[in-house]
């Protein structure tokens, strides 16, 4: 019995065997603005890839985004050892090399999908990894039609990624978490300068963070402190809100009066009642040209013009979502999941879905992966709730600090050598190219 | 034999005893811009005072400064726990308040000078310690000369502190070591990021940093790479270098063209042939003002609008100074030691000194306290010896790098609870006043 049973068995292990299908390689590629984390996801992918040879060859990654597939500039990881890719979890950028490109429809532009097919069939690449966010998303569900629309088998999984946090369909965005723990504790720092200088010097603080649409990482400001009154930031300026020019003078005279002092977390994209964005208020050099100022300088120039508090201003730029020195873990470890959560779902015969978290409670915090199709993904983009702004429009609510709190847990530090954190660079090399060259339409 | 041995040591215990003067008081002051880092050199100066209680009664510290003495607004830290103190170490901001306010002449304001001798006495201070910069040296100067111009006995020794690295006699300033840290791994950070967008997007990024007239911070940006060519950053702009237009752009295309991006470390204080802040450039706002801008917006639109790249500046003002979240260890210990310092030569009766920190040697780094006449410290820059920028005035040289190197070592993380590090905030309990009230000159 036992013997047969055996036999059986292993039949079945050989038909199974034979069903199995070759193994093929993988393209990875990172597209949009990258984050501190955003490299995590790819050693998620790559360590994960590396542990299903059966199945999957060699991680090709595209240098510079999917630019990198349509002009066969790929990258093989293969080259890279062990170590490196692990150190790509404390490293932040792209490591290789991220683009803002985006695929046209199939309708205007059929080439570019020709001649994906045409590199994908040169390198055997059958499962598609793209890493960002919603723009990005629009080109991994265009490429995970290739299978339907031009008859080439792809598994194409969007690995999600952006600091603005405004995918649909998923609880956060890795590179989110990081950014805010950095938006969060940077607030609550300069409040603390600012409040030491509110005597004699300096009233006004205005720190400037990015969201062009979106509120989110301007609402982690908001972590700076407990949420009591008097506490930093007094104001947070979301693009949800139009901005209330008399209310926004009215609420600085206030702190400054009760407080001593105010700290106003801006977000870029705060627009006027005229929808125009306040950055591009009509400043000029002196050239007479219009300049693209930033909000924070529109806000101080007010602040002075109209209350005269002596006031300083900072813009963090990138500053903020490449700032692995200061990453939460949480977000570390949840960029590292989506990308080994990718290839499992690639494994498992999945196309045209991004990876998603999922949160399961609150306290304590738990999460999960899940999964979402493409389409309802991409394009869209997730604002702040209205019920996580407060009434008056100028801060957070409980709801919203319940929300935000466990996203900047915990401290992700980076290894340092001789004071500088200790950042792979890896060797990147290419793979030789089999096709001849193609020119990527201008834009 | 033993026995009468024992009588004399216990009557000359006796006789010093009488000799020794009876405990006074001490005053405790933060002044001009605060650091990551000066609250731990107010720890160095109350631990120290609370070790030696029959020397030094309660430390007393000055609400926003000198402000706090004359205004006899002073803060019982008395009534600190200890744990309360230790926490300062790791809290930036001045935790007692910080102010900018010169104290006139004796000449001028004879007034203040007796005020603060009214309130000295009323409090039985004694001991008087100033934690600043060069103005703040100028402060204790004056203070020191109570003595001898005014009769009242005061032991006043200034504590070192200032960003901007530019005290004179002093190895270094507590305080740099921490923005050096920030600026210097701010830079790297943000190099990954460009270098990964720019194929085809932001080509170059300008960081602008502190240092009006001395361009110690921005040289800490030198920090980002190894020096190599082609390593970040490209371009350090210094308020000791006359800005070169055509030099600095031609600089900026040869980086684009051969490195692929190109990445800009400017000092706030960079001028021009004619001496003139390219802060000031002359640019205006929508209603005709001329705009307060910074030097990285100048410079973005002279690449924008002379070589057409694609740019992203930040600008880091106080994020850079209170970023306690990325100390440099060795800041913080010399910060601490610098007040602890203090004490100690207060007690050995200087008067009219600045403790200072001396490089012994650099490989391994070893530094020790010492002290300089106030009176050579005073109102006096130290700039950047040109032997620590590189020829073409683009860059720091391998000796600043040594320079630079040790002050940055070492990371000296607060505590963190739920992802928000724990900084401590005082009770800061007042005096009860004894005087009439003192109303402050108008500047």
């Amino acid at each position: 019995m036992a013997a047969k049973k055996k036999a059986v068995r292993k039949a079945t292990g050989r038909a199974a065997a034979a069903r199995k299908p070759a193994p093929q390689n993988a393209f990875y590629a990172q597209s949009g603005g990258v984050t501190a984390v955003i490299n995590a996801s790819a050693a998620g992918v790559i360590e994960t890839a590396r542990k299903h040879k059966d199945r999957i060859g060699k991680v090709f990654a595209g240098r510079n985004g999917i630019i990198g597939a349509l002009t066969e500039d790929l990258i093989d990881t293969s080259k890279e050892s062990a170590a490196a890719i692990a150190a790509l979890a404390h490293t932040p950028g792209g490591a290789f090399g991220s683009c803002r490109y985006k695929l046209k429809g199939f309708e205007e532009n059929q080439a570019e999908y020709e001649r994906l097919i045409e590199v994908f069939k040169a390198h055997d690449i059958g499962y598609f990894f793209y890493n960002g966010g919603g723009d990005s998303a629009d080109t991994c569900l265009k490429v995970s039609q290739l299978s339907e629309k031009m008859g080439y088998p792809i598994k194409a999984i969007h690995v999600p990624k952006t600091v603005d946090n405004d995918l649909p369909l998923t609880d956060c965005c890795p590179g989110f978490g990081s950014v805010a723990k950095y938006v969060a504790v940077s607030t609550k720092e300069a409040a603390l300068d600012v409040e030491s200088m509110a005597k004699t010097s300096t009233k006004v603080f205005i720190l400037e963070v990015m969201g062009r649409h979106a509120g989110w990482i301007a609402a982690a400001g908001g972590l700076a402190g407990s949420g009591a009154p008097g506490e930093p930031p007094h104001i947070i300026l979301f693009p949800e809100i139009t901005f209330d020019r008399a209310a926004f003078l009215a609420r600085v005279d206030e702190s400054v009066k009760k407080y001593g002092y105010c700290v106003i977390v801006a977000s870029e994209g705060v627009r006027d009642v005229d929808g125009k964005f306040l950055a591009d208020a009509g400043t000029v050099d002196a050239f007479g040209h219009k300049q693209l100022g930033g909000v924070a300088p529109y806000l101080a120039d007010l602040v002075r013009s109209e209350l005269g508090y002596k006031y300083h201003w900072a813009l963090a730029d990138y500053l903020q979502r490449s700032a692995r020195h200061i990453a939460s873990e949480t977000d570390l470890r949840q960029a590292y999941a989506v990308g080994k959560a990718a290839v499992e779902l690639a494994l498992k015969g999945r196309n045209s879905v991004m990876v998603t978290i999922e949160r399961k409670s609150n306290k304590p915090y738990k999460w999960a992966i899940g999964e979402a199709p493409l389409k309802k993904v991409a394009n869209q983009e997730k604002f702040m709730p209205r019920n996580f702004i407060s009434k008056d429009g100028f801060g957070i609510t409980e709801r919203c600090r319940q929300y935000l709190l466990p996203l900047i847990k915990g401290e992700a530090y980076p290894p340092y050598k001789d004071g500088m954190p200790k950042y792979v660079r890896l060797k990147n090399a290419a793979v030789p190219k089999k096709l001849p060259e193609f020119e990527l339409k201008k834009k």
